[in-house]
């Protein structure tokens, strides 16, 4: 399967093998980094379904799941709530000191968690996690810097992605996959 | 009229011309994915009016219209009535076990149903269908399994591709262009 | 300044000259076809600034504007009413007619007026008018009957587009942006 | 850090160097020219996070950030009270009138103001300051006389390369990026 996954080098998949928690930023990340406002101060963001198809697969895969981010509103509190994050953490000042502080509660070393972020307030977790990956639009100076870059932008599948290739890296993605695909029925 | 159609092989025009019955997935499908939330818990999801103009076009021409979902929503509810679906069926933890029963009252066969789908999923249903489809932005590992990959994305004109394709499969779509051309009145 | 429009025939400037009235279908025109809806059933639609920003100078260098639309929204009529559109039709079966009374009311042949669309339902009125006109993504087989396809998407500035081409045909685009251009102040 | 902005000319590197005053253009610019309306006349807008990242940072290396607009809007209003900007200014029918007396209140020069529009309204300014900007998406005849269009359309990140381009041509940009990329801990 690991064909649908070209732009994925070889470290990088032997960094995803090891990873017990996925940590995502929201915006730009789970969102396209878009903010709609209304005349009376109300919030709403845009999420992607694809992502969150694909969290009960990571969790039954021994795989945690979390965000961490700089902002506080409640629509992402419910987004995450909804989508049964492990933990999720907001208005986040210095983001790095609550991962470290969260992990540390987990028992997980960073070399075990993948981050994905887009922009500089990310680069402190991003520069310490096992496997670090950032969505296609994320900021140049960040791109740089992470060990994967998705393929999609954020809110169209990066989190997805980074996702599909941990579940690949452990060899549990293809066999989700033909399990779905095996089943015949009717004439 | 097929001249409009280069993308399409003749297996999948000698799959749609045998269709009576397309069933389509909602979300990545007649949307891009996209769910937005308040801060409220409101939902709000974004359709696509070129879809919405085809199905009475269908329905007319014999083909019947329904929709399969695994998440349940006002929002889709109540675009499947504005739309006329013959039926629609929502939160199905198992898609293809709602699929056959759907199929078996109207008395079809699953060579006269077509489904497009974006997800895993979506695979047990496009698996076994008389002709599967999926948006151009599908998952990768779902667009390898159907018959035909639109040229567009779910929410830009997926739906609208496939039902195009039935259509003019069936020999219905350049009469509908043409009657609609010829009109000429005034100077 | 007709090297901003490389993408523009001599028949087209030719026929935008002539021009009186410039009218415009609404979804997938003055919008990207996209249908916003809430739990509630609000209806919610993506306008563009663009293309609001000439309609001034389109009525005040003697181009009427206006809207026929199939479908019936509020959303709509407020949105047409703000851009002081000289007139704006909703709900029509069979647009064409509603265009030709309009027209007559007005005084105008068909070789006066300009309009865009981007679905079958428009064909009537588009094979008949002096410019016919589509957005970039408009179905392929209403682009196929047009004059000018622009190269905009619905939303994205098809219909400013058209009216600059319309303005510029006239004479009139180089002197608005010319006059905005002069004022220097300051040091 | 120069090999970031590939796109970047030297004259505009100079031009950035004096800028004490970034002022944008909000429709369009801040956002991608949208306009969301539902059926009860509110207004929605869609702003971008990755460009209230980067205020606090050029606030905090001397360079002031204001708004001048044409339309007049809640939702414009309160998103540049959240991004703490130093002014803003609504409703201008003359926008180079208001931007003209606002720096004279504040002791600049125009020479030191940097302003980023997308439509002919936004001439008479661009026309006249330090450095002019526009996004990837303004109109053509507006491109065209800036000293420098973004990668990026409005609403996905222009107004921050804009901003990046003016601290990266004070010697501030690579700090920033640093200080937050050196950060160890844990194992």
């Amino acid at each position: 399967m690991k064909d649908y996954f070209l732009n994925v080098s070889q470290e990088v998949w032997d960094k995803a093998a090891n990873i017990k928690l996925l940590i995502t930023d929201v915006d730009g990340v789970l969102t396209d980094g878009g903010i709609i406002y209304d005349d009376n101060q109300l919030e709403y963001k845009r999420f992607q379904v694809k992502d969150g198809q694909i969290i009960r697969y990571l969790q039954e895969n021994g795989i945690k799941v979390g965000a961490i981010t700089g902002r506080d509103s409640l629509v992402v509190r419910n987004r995450c709530e909804e989508l049964r994050f492990d933990f999720h953490l907001h208005g986040a000042k210095l983001k790095y000191d609550l991962f470290f502080d969260q992990i540390g509660k987990m028992g997980l070393s960073v070399k075990e968690c993948a981050y994905i972020g887009d922009d500089i307030i990310d680069l402190p977790i991003l520069m310490n996690v096992g496997l670090s990956a950032a969505p296609a639009d994320a900021m140049v100076y960040v791109r740089d810097k992470v060990d994967f870059v998705s393929s999609f932008n954020g809110g169209f599948g990066a989190f997805r992605e980074v996702a599909d290739v941990i579940l690949q890296s452990q060899g549990k993605l293809r066999g989700i996959v033909e399990d779905l695909s095996v089943k015949r029925f009717g004439k």
